[in-house]
């Protein structure tokens, strides 16, 4: 059986006329599985719901996408459940119809533990050289459009890096391909901020409403690849991963830090299971 | 019978795994279609080769994509065809697969000439709010990332006005959400650069080229609305349309320019037939 639902019914195709693939004019959610539950699934939603509202495309109802979710997932432990919203087929052109029939695909792929080691001693992190476009009209949201963050994950092949640092075309720190990035410094916790681009991530926000229950100040900031470089503890963050340290940045290496392994211990308490020591 | 080719075959519907509905993962050409040929093929199937190649993307044989432009508008007469070529589909996440399969995604959509007040009195063209992003890593090619140009379009309905004008977040003109635009000053002609932002248009690149021919000098400029709104001539190109004259820019009137007349006159006589007076 297709692990795809496509408007609630199995499917291995979409129509070929669809604006999700024409124009990326639509939205996505990567939503951990594990033990059988689609975690911070209610986050994941009310993310799509908000931007699916900025874009102007219908949301479709909570608990369609809801029991799509857990259809797909039944027979999965762990993986990786996506849910792709688009704003469905319409005349030719830019133009979106008057009255979008919106898309739902929902669909799950199983996928394996992340090697213990990135979580015990960190991945080895290096600098892409594909910017980070900006624009605060697409800004934060998991749009399809996702071009930049496929060429920037092209540039190495070597396993032992597991996460490339993407920077704006001004130089300034946005993300990583697939992961937000987190620096501390003089004892406070920083990550860039997302009005103007990235991904507002659900393990981002997560981390940030984390850090007051260990006394860590959370801060939104600009940062350079050199203040990245001179932090005292870096980690990334998704939904799939919880927290990697980082133990090297191109030619700096990192040791383990303590507010990382608060946070990671406090992210397991919460369900974040592989961030357990 | 389906007007689209799925790799050669006649098809209604793409797989739910392709990159290119996922990420964008892929390139389109959208050619006109005037007395059952396709017009400029050539140097479409140029461009889309040189971007498949900044992609990575295997670039499909010449010929096969010839021959299916040609299935396709066997019955057409006046319309759009239009090819997409994905990087097909991979394994879940961002990362390329390192032997992609390229879809082929090749049809046709029949339609009515533009108006013919839009070549004769000019059109009205509109400011957008919504910015476009800047990256040399992916300017100059007509991406499946176009959530810009759909959000840019979206901001009006008033059918009196063709086009709206985009600009990036630094306020510098890029083009018309679904065109390239043209200004004349001090008889010379003018238009944005797309080395960091915008598409190397097909029709932009025939104007270009053809303004030699009258005497025009022409010159890539950066420029500001402001700088479109005091231009003694101002048009759009595209492949569907060849070159609208604009007459009205937000509070701006323009008379009909002789050198748009001029360059209409060419363009008509080596096949772009709709700018024939």
């Amino acid at each position: 059986m297709s692990p795809w639902l496509l408007d609630g019914d199995p499917a291995d195709s979409v129509p070929i006329t669809d604006r999700g693939l024409h124009y990326g004019d639509g939205l996505f959610e990567t939503i951990a599985v594990r033990d059988g539950a689609a975690r911070f699934l209610d986050l994941h939603l009310r993310r799509l719901e908000g931007g699916l509202k900025r874009l102007g495309i219908p949301v479709p109802a909570r608990g369609r996408l809801e029991a799509e979710v857990r259809q797909v997932i039944a027979d999965c432990a762990h993986g990786a459940a996506k849910i792709i919203v688009t704003r469905g087929t319409g005349q030719r052109g830019y133009r979106p119809p008057p009255a979008p029939a919106p898309r739902r695909i929902v669909g799950v792929t199983p996928t394996a533990p992340a090697p213990r080691q990135h979580y015990s001693r960190g991945i080895e992190l290096r600098l892409c050289h594909t910017p980070v476009s900006a624009n605060p009209v697409t800004a934060g949201m998991k749009t399809l459009n996702r071009l930049e963050q496929v060429l920037a994950r092209a540039e190495w092949s070597d396993p032992d890096v597991a996460e490339g640092l993407m920077l704006d075309v001004r130089g300034r720190v946005v993300s990583g391909t697939m992961t937000n990035i987190f620096v501390v410094r003089h004892d406070r916790l920083h990550t860039p901020p997302v009005h103007a681009t990235g991904i507002a991530g659900i393990m981002r926000r997560v981390v940030l409403d984390q850090a007051g229950s260990i006394d860590l100040e959370a801060r939104e900031t600009h940062m350079t690849a050199a203040d990245v470089g001179a932090a005292a503890e870096l980690f990334v963050t998704n939904s799939q991963i919880g927290i990697w340290p980082v133990r090297r940045f191109e030619a700096t290496c990192f040791a383990p830090g303590p507010w990382t392994n608060k946070l990671m211990q406090r992210l397991a308490a919460i369900g974040v299971i592989e961030c357990a020591p």
